[in-house]
């Protein structure tokens, strides 16, 4: 964005916050994109509707096509006069059900949803079976052989800390450092459902996915779990292996 | 089916069984259509490329359009040489994720999914909550408002025994008698989940669905419980109300 055109948005009357779940099967991530349909683009769509202006989003995080969002933040500026206690609903009445709005608060001039992020809450879900489940496919990674639980725990702990990330940074991100800390890396098994938590000050370019690719060989015990902190030293994409899919990742929460 | 063609199916070497599970989602229900898509038609073709002759497949039930299926049972002739171990996997391969075949078998001729039916559980699952939930919409009906476990339970066990379910039937469907044994009708609670099962002899063409609109308004405090012995009693469709949505029905088990 313009920076003149920066000011003339924040000249606008009010800042609101909005809290959104979705289920990004259907999209081609959050961001705003021609000729393919983003979470942004439906969403703005929907705001323009109510607010009666031209809505611009900033977002806390773009997720990836298919990727999942329970705790996406999102802000826009607008002299529209619908009162807050009313967005939500009346929103989510214009939505598709794969998109709602949870929560929204007025916030004062100076939130950015994208720049005055703390810290940032990833979950990411697989289930083990033999065979497929059709109800669990569009929110899971599905794994057909045993994970042990044990070792994926151990690996996870080499992730917490301050590290260089690098071998788990796709190309094609526009971070410039790739150094990150991980307040918790952690993995809870429920029957045969794994939920795996990632905490941190920020995430590289599918840092989430390369991390999980790795974690579930080393599950499956293709991997040593103790080969973790030679990959993450070696600074190199090629060691960690796969990518882990997208429809198994959420962006569960962001702090402020 | 003209009976020489039945004959001449019943002549092929073997007679296949298998259960599936789907998402029926994106399906204009089980049975197979012109024009548009059905579960029946996708799992025809890919049974097709693995045993090489046409495939006619009997199932034990039609679910309608946007119906799930965690336990639906079907058959089919072939001469086709694939092992029967190696059916399941085959097929899953070739098929959609949201259809699964988690069980094949050999039977004897003579076995019908269709004809051979002793009685079929229904399973229908509710979410209360203000707001909706993205992960939950496929699969779940959407109720905003709180429900009465207990009124609910209490409506539930007239239902049982044998009635004329006239009063719960929709036009369209091409039963003959009106009436049905119900051996359970049931609900449980888990936090906002409410899970409702209904096992029976058999069921009329929208049946559940037509009992769970009531049972919903029962449980929202539109309508008593104690009405219900009268509404069966009427064997009038009117009085029921409206159809619950087709997105929280599966049908869950089928025994023969």
């Amino acid at each position: 964005m313009r920076p003149e055109h920066k000011e003339m948005m924040k000249a606008r009357a009010r800042n609101i916050k909005l809290t959104l779940s979705y289920d990004g099967t259907n999209y081609h991530g959050f961001q705003r994109q021609n000729k393919v349909i983003a979470v942004q683009n439906v969403l703005e769509d929907v705001l323009h509707k109510l607010f009666g202006d031209s809505i611009e989003l900033a977002a806390a995080g773009r997720t990836d096509a298919g990727v999942h969002a329970m705790g996406q933040v999102v802000n826009f500026f607008t002299d529209g006069t619908i009162p807050i206690e009313r967005v939500a609903y009346a929103a989510n009445r214009l939505l598709p059900d794969d998109i709602v709005i949870t929560k929204a608060e007025e916030t004062d001039k100076d939130f950015s949803a994208l720049h005055c992020v703390q810290s940032k809450i990833y979950l990411y879900k697989i289930y083990q079976s033999p065979i497929a489940d059709p109800f669990l496919t569009r929110y899971y990674w599905h794994v057909n052989k045993n994970l042990n639980l044990e070792n994926m725990q151990e690996a996870l702990k080499y992730i917490e800390g301050e590290h260089d990330f690098s071998s788990f940074r796709s190309v094609g991100g526009n971070d410039t450092s790739p150094v990150r800390e991980i307040y918790e890396a952690s993995c809870k098994q429920e029957g045969n459902i794994f939920i795996f938590k990632f905490w941190g000050s920020g995430f590289l370019y599918h840092m989430v996915r390369n991390i999980m690719g790795l974690v579930a060989n080393i599950g499956l015990g293709r991997v040593d779990k103790d080969e973790m902190p030679r990959i993450i030293e070696a600074k190199n994409r090629a060691l960690a292996g796969r990518m882990a899919p997208a429809n198994g990742l959420y962006l569960y929460k962001v702090y402020y």
